[in-house]
């Protein structure tokens, strides 16, 4: 299928799929071909992927793959007959949880499970509140939609009057050790709904705020934010499409190592691979209201196929260790990071646990003014030098690496040379 | 993986999914296998798939299968890089088309795909009022599904306050021949929607009515309802989940056969023949305003592997000639059910278009009174014969019959002699 140049590519995408559609780098990736943690482009150049989560245990694993392709040649299709796969799937996915996690909805997407999550909480609270970071994001339906603060609020059939939103936490910039400050603000904003009138239903956090540029918040962090919850009533919803699976390296799920137990914790991403596969687990009472105060099916949702991949991704991560290993190769990274922060003033803070991290980018160590211009800058020298990673955070200035799980110290290596290379080419001015 | 009993998959479902996970039939059929128009269960019985529409093509398609297994070994990533196969998919699958629906938006689902029309709908007019009927089904996110009146209206974060429905269609029961009665409905909501303030902004309806019981509606019939929708100022949405792909037999697409072209398109569960893909087609103009309007990115919609199956699917439509097969296959079907209503006084109406037919049945043929729970008898009664089919529409009393296309003359023969000896058998009164 590899046959139009880059430039018809281009035209191309905006003649079907419309204007804005985004793609990563100046010089957008043209990849035909992916195996672990490496992408091919059309003219035969390797890239190490040093960003993509969703290819969880590495691009094309054979093990996913096989499943896949066993289970598309055997049957496929949907959860009104009965399949021993769905229930394969929960079991062993809820078995690697806290007890009182023990029920689930399978979905195609993380949006489609945040969409059922944000109903939960409306079904069993009664209210329809809803709190999150200013700086996140959740899904693509037009409710959770609306928990972006980058989308028009003046769009989305009115819903952004049930969302209210507090300051993300910035470990850096704005430090708040034990989370205090953090839990503070929720309860502010729980009194703001209940106030309006609206009432607060639930927080929906990302437990590692990986899309407010993961601050280093200790073990535990989320404790005080939890009671507050608690207190008021409400639930905490955890949406752990990037921070679970193992991608800390401490913990299978980012909502331990803070130190919480969510009550409706949702999936998507790497829960497949990339076969599209979402959940939303939790426990059987909060299910139970749900199942009978809303009519909800969902055709592809758990069919075999896709618990047949989602099974291949849970058992990689078991087989492989990948967890430890996330955990081996980040704290190597760590090393490596501090080691260039010593080297390039540029570097103002590094951050991260397992196979996500990365250093904030700051024109001045003490006023800590983000270097936003010269870390895209950096971003796509990298992208040419054949390393692809992206940036993120409220200034867009964090360098953020999250690769497969497969990504070895040898290629952590290659990385920060080469970032290595690239700082000390790259100006600080343009 | 087969492993469970019967008994023990049943607790298992309660125990993982929760309650109220509906099945089909009495007694719910464990499958473990299919190919082409038939499924096994897990004691090597064989059955007859007259429903199944998402396996579009036949269970576990060869060419379909092939696609998946080649591109998941090959690459499989989002649409922020460049990649041929979602530009090929579009430009065949908009080239079955009016020449005004030449863009698209890939989902995961056909729910996304209807969560995305309703925003393109309230960017285009400014407007939040939503027309359907009052017997639909169109997904399952919190906007949407507010578009069954089976949702209760008091969840949802107060969605419900958009939608107004108007009386399905039932050409046997208050025909309107023309569609004239119809249009006037619609016209009415239109007034009730502007009067309250809230504005129109679309009909979303299904152009052949699939879960209203496919009333018999002539070609061109909604030509007077989109006359009005368009006065109005309103967007036509044609949910082409069901209707689509030719499945009418004598169109590619239903909203052709009733002499519209709709102003958005969506589409869903035949598209990748199980594989989780949707979409939404669309003018430029109309993809372009809900572009810069919303954010809008789908992680796994558009992905490579999505967009081989999908191709996979229109390939096979080609290449065997689908449409004209289903054309010929429901004429037979059509002649058959037409004996079957000479022979049985409870057949009081059949109705149907290629490989979507049925027949109503009722208690007197004056009173027309439903034969509902007869017609579930009858359906459970089929299953045991391993004919495996449903029922719908507003009284639960019509049979509906919607195989994957390559359903042949001979597997219509087996399901009407079938359904010839369970009429026979079966006592109208319990």
């Amino acid at each position: 299928m590899m046959k139009r140049t880059k430039e018809q590519l281009l035209v191309d995408r905006t003649r079907y799929l419309g204007p804005n559609v985004s793609t990563f780098y100046d010089d957008p990736v043209h990849v035909v071909r992916g195996e672990g943690v490496w992408l091919w482009d059309a003219d035969g150049r390797k890239y190490l992927d040093c960003y993509n989560n969703v290819p969880h245990v590495g691009h094309c694993n054979p093990r996913v793959v096989e499943a896949i392709c066993r289970q598309a040649s055997t049957l496929n299709t949907h959860t009104r007959y009965l399949h021993d796969g769905i229930l394969d799937y929960v079991e062993k996915l809820t078995g690697t949880m806290d007890a009182s996690l023990d029920t689930a909805i399978l979905t195609c997407t993380g949006s489609e499970a945040n969409d059922i999550a944000l109903r939960m909480a409306e079904g069993t609270t009664g209210k329809r509140g809803i709190i999150a970071t200013d700086a996140t994001y959740h899904g693509n339906t037009a409710l959770v939609s609306q928990l972006s603060k980058s989308n028009p609020p003046s769009v989305g059939f009115g819903l952004g009057q049930f969302f209210r939103f507090v300051e993300a936490p910035d470990s850096y910039r704005n430090p708040d050790p034990d989370g205090a400050k953090f839990a503070q603000s929720v309860a502010e904003q729980i009194e703001a709904h209940e106030k309006s009138g609206i009432g607060f239903a639930a927080l929906l956090i990302c437990p590692y705020f990986l899309n407010e540029g993961f601050p280093d918040t200790p073990d535990g962090w989320l404790k005080p934010t939890a009671e507050v919850v608690r207190k008021a009533g409400g639930l905490l919803i955890c949406d752990e499409v990037q921070s679970g699976f193992g991608r800390t390296g401490t913990h299978m799920w980012a909502h331990e190592k803070m130190g919480v137990v969510p009550d409706v914790m949702t999936l998507g991403k790497p829960m497949g691979n990339g076969h599209p596969i979402g959940g939303v687990v939790t426990r059987g009472e909060i299910l139970q209201t749900f199942r009978s105060g809303y009519r909800y099916f969902n055709t592809f949702g758990g069919n075999p196929v896709s618990c047949a991949a989602a099974m291949a991704v849970l058992e990689e991560i078991e087989d492989k260790a990948l967890v430890r290993h996330a955990n081996t190769v980040g704290q190597h990274a760590r090393k490596r990071l501090e080691a260039l922060q010593a080297k390039y003033e540029v570097i103002g803070d590094i951050r991260g646990s397992g196979l996500v991290f990365g250093a904030e980018m700051v024109l001045d160590r003490d006023s800590k003014e983000p270097a936003s211009e010269f870390t895209d800058r950096v971003i796509n020298a990298m992208r040419q030098r054949g390393i692809l990673h992206s940036k993120l955070g409220r200034h867009k200035n964090t360098l953020k690496i999250r690769p497969p799980m497969p990504f070895s110290v040898e290629n952590a290596d290659l990385l920060f040379d080469t970032l290595d290379e690239v700082l000390a080419e790259t100006r600080l001015a343009p």
